[in-house]
């Protein structure tokens, strides 16, 4: 898998992906930046919120939940030093159907976090992870 | 540092960053998606190339180097077995401008995958890489 990165201006850059998609990002205007994107390491965090999120998704299907909506915050801590890497990052998962199995959504998180997700196994973070179930 | 991930629908999630910026990520159709945004596993490696292009752009400024291009190329290995983190990410950065010191070039491309990186250094993957200086 592959993603190209081109410089465009400032610290504006631009990605080519083999998708075909492409979208920009840039640094804030406190460290030079126009803010005329998303910080990668905001990209970073949308990427794990993507990744288990597309899990769960495919997880509650499988088991015939009633799933009608699905918000994932992505809290990341960094360290003070540089290179400020991601120390911790905390998943809270609102899952939103009428008749949803309690038991089943802490499953499917378990098995998302746990498991499956590419995205997260692949950061040296320590995760920690909660959920709650909208029946609605 | 949070990000705000919701479903949208079928696989499609849409990402709300505290930058202000919102973006959407999608599955590929093979995989039941509708291929209405990137990957977010694409999104992992636009982070990584963001991150290192911000640190060259800002170093090569500082040692006063006359940079007008930049390309990266971020390649990802993943593992065969679940959950298919990626095991290696490969860097190639084309660093173009007339007169560029290819051993400040080489300097900068060490001190951003080595020291500075907040992306690269939140993975747990193997990082290589390579460079070329285009004097143009």
């Amino acid at each position: 898998m592959q993603v190209e990165v081109t410089w465009v201006e400032g610290m504006e850059f631009r990605a080519d992906a083999e998708s075909g998609h492409s979208w920009n990002m840039d640094a804030s205007v406190e460290v030079g930046g126009n803010d005329l994107g998303p910080r990668p390491t905001e990209m970073l965090l949308s990427a794990v919120g993507g990744c288990t999120g597309i899990d769960i998704v495919s997880i509650l299907k499988k088991m015939q939940q009633p799933l009608t909506g699905l918000r994932i915050e992505v809290f990341g801590e960094r360290a003070e030093e540089h290179p400020r890497r991601f120390t911790k990052i905390k998943l809270h998962y609102v899952v939103t159907g009428e008749g949803l199995s309690e038991e089943r959504v802490a499953r499917a998180v378990q098995l998302s976090t746990e498991k499956y997700c590419s995205v997260l196994s692949s950061l040296n973070a320590e995760v920690t992870y909660g959920f709650e179930v909208v029946q609605a």
